[in-house]
């Protein structure tokens, strides 16, 4: 059995080279050392360093649809694909975070803030988007599901845009207005931005290059299966599930336990944690909500999250501003430790229904078939985490 | 005969169709109307509002390619495609004018200087870019050449992200260092960041609505043709030629003549007038040049220049600050004129030579072929022009 950490070395294997033929593809239009070096950068800082679920999750799925090990062609083919979600969440990540105005991202200072970048970072996003088209190229040219590769990446590209635009116009940084946000507008954003992306598209691609069809008969109920319509009314809500766990982690997760402090309150989003105490709070916990929610700490506060006592900053420690601490009561107040507890029960109820229903029972012509593990695996990492 | 007026209207229609097609689709994912009418917005401002050249080249050269007027059904579909080139050109010119810090772009301000707008334009500007992949899937997706397409979109972005980042370090904004300047660098970049998208993806796209093969042999002398080699081997070069007049009609085109005042020189540009200068300059004018180039106007320079005189400001007019004055001193004692007229008399010779030898002869099996007339008519619109 493969640890982990096994996984992540294979995986990241595959990536060196990738990155070869990216490079080396960039060479050959006769561009210059310093333009080279440039390109290696953005890849090297904004590809490799994150947890990499999404793309290793391409290389899962081939495996439990293959129903055996991939040999070693079969596995980097799945990672192209995998690093190829990888690129498109990197080409997002680095654009979100020169919107957002973030400071760091994986333990390192965004892309756009390192030093000559700026706004060069918009152009060099760019560049991580065009590297999938060109690796596909390169790798799955002669396949008949070409095609439906390149349209997986450009319409889940399209979608995860949208729910950024959605996003960005919902909850604009320092101009706070709660009449924009509902759990609804939370949903549709979380949909969009999220999990077609991150749940659907490494599934959908994994899919793909196993020979899912479109459609296909079962042998067992003589039944007709969509499986791409079928897997992604499993997986949607599988990533709304996820991100509200994210939401309500950055609420409730101390900075030893998610590795960060939470910054939503302040940052104004459009969290799954706001939009809950929205929907229930008195007229008079709706005001603490509306003169607290997005306010930066006063500089004074600022000063005290600086300083450092037991050798960890107030910052580490998760210091708080006044303005979060009282958004934070009410929170605490309407119950949302409860709330989240039950919705978490409810939801896994819901999507498990949903995997059981899956019907295995093999197809006319022997095609692969979708199977409840590939969600059920996903399910298994997401359920009750605490980070 | 159709007036350019007439054409441009003709084409100008196409766009309705496709604008509604973009927009109902962003309906049916249950986006609210704020949400719709931002789309709404990003899209007029920023798609349908310049010389639409690039785009109706399209049509141009299919009708050209087909040897007779195109029926409304084909008209229609090299607009779409000529719409995709415009929409491509909207994403890079969001981002650049973001990045380049420009004031107003096809006479109104700038996307990201639109009030809420900001930096909101980096996530717009990608959603033109998806928005070409989604036309092609839903106008082309039959078609045996779709993947074409697509690949052609992909490569040809992928070419002018890459040459935009080759202008980006040569000449970043406020650090003028004019040892990273040379006519090769500059060919380098007027090459990827306009060449293939301006001249050879309008041409390419056509040629592939029209049904040219990869390659064809010649009827009349049994030679192997190639075409979008071919064609590439023309429509570079003259795609650089427009760029170097480009640069050159910035230095010496007033501004009642070019619509605008030049700033290459204040912008610290890798133009073909500087790299030019640099090749030739004594060590005394080099000294000037660097101690010039990039310079912005001093505040009471910009003072005077926003001053109005006879109800014309003096930017206007096309009033100088004196670092501007200065290096366009140099550009005159250089001859700039005068080898700019050689070099466009040279380029031209060159190019017409590559045209004449275009061979018409018919192909084997009668498909389409290419023609001389599709570059002569490029040719013609830019030989000598004056704005």
């Amino acid at each position: 059995m493969l640890t982990a950490a096994d996984k992540r070395a294979r995986f990241e294997d595959a990536w060196n080279v990738i990155r070869d033929e990216l490079l080396t593809h960039f060479k050959s239009y006769g561009m210059p050392a310093e333009a080279f070096n440039w390109y290696a950068r953005n890849l090297d800082h904004n590809v490799p360093g994150g947890k990499l679920n999404r793309g290793i999750s391409v290389v899962d799925t081939a495996e439990i649809l293959k129903g055996q090990a991939l040999t070693d062609e079969e596995y980097f083919r799945a990672a192209v694909l995998g690093w190829g979600v990888e690129l498109l969440q990197a080409f997002f990540l680095v654009t979100d975070d020169l919107m957002d105005s973030s400071i760091t991202r994986r333990g390192q200072p965004c892309w756009y803030r390192v030093p000559k970048v700026g706004l060069i970072a918009v152009n060099d996003a760019t560049m991580l988007e065009s590297a999938i088209y060109h690796l596909l190229k390169v790798y799955f040219r002669k396949e008949l599901y070409y095609v439906d590769l390149l349209e997986l990446f450009h319409s889940v590209a399209y979608q995860t845009e949208i729910g950024q635009l959605l996003d960005l116009i919902t909850a604009p940084p320092n101009e706070v207005d709660l009449d924009k946000f509902s759990l609804k507008r939370h949903s549709l954003i979380v949909v969009y931005k999220t999990a077609f992306y991150s749940f659907y598209l490494p599934v959908a691609l994994a899919m793909r290059l196993c020979g899912v069809p479109d459609s296909y008969v079962l042998a067992s109920s003589s039944e007709s299966v969509a499986p791409y319509e079928l897997a992604k009314e499993i997986l949607i809500p599988l990533g709304e599930y996820f991100q509200v766990q994210d939401d309500f982690l950055d609420f409730s997760g101390t900075p030893a336990q998610i590795g960060k402090v939470g910054t939503d309150i302040v940052d104004n989003k459009c969290s799954w944690c706001i939009n809950t105490a929205l929907a229930r709070a008195s007229p008079e916990q709706r005001k603490i909500l509306d003169e607290n929610y997005g306010v930066e700490p006063t500089p004074e506060e600022q000063e005290l999250a600086k300083k450092v006592s037991d050798g960890k900053s107030g910052e580490e420690q998760g210091y708080l501003g006044e303005a979060e601490k009282r958004v934070k009561a009410v929170f605490e107040e309407i119950g949302l430790r409860r709330i989240y507890a039950e919705y978490e029960e409810a939801v896994y109820k819901k999507i498990s229904a949903l995997i059981d229903n899956v019907d295995e029972g093999g197809a006319r012509g022997q095609e692969v078939v979708l199977k409840k593990e590939i969600f059920r695996t996903f399910m298994d990492k997401i359920y009750r985490r605490q980070k």
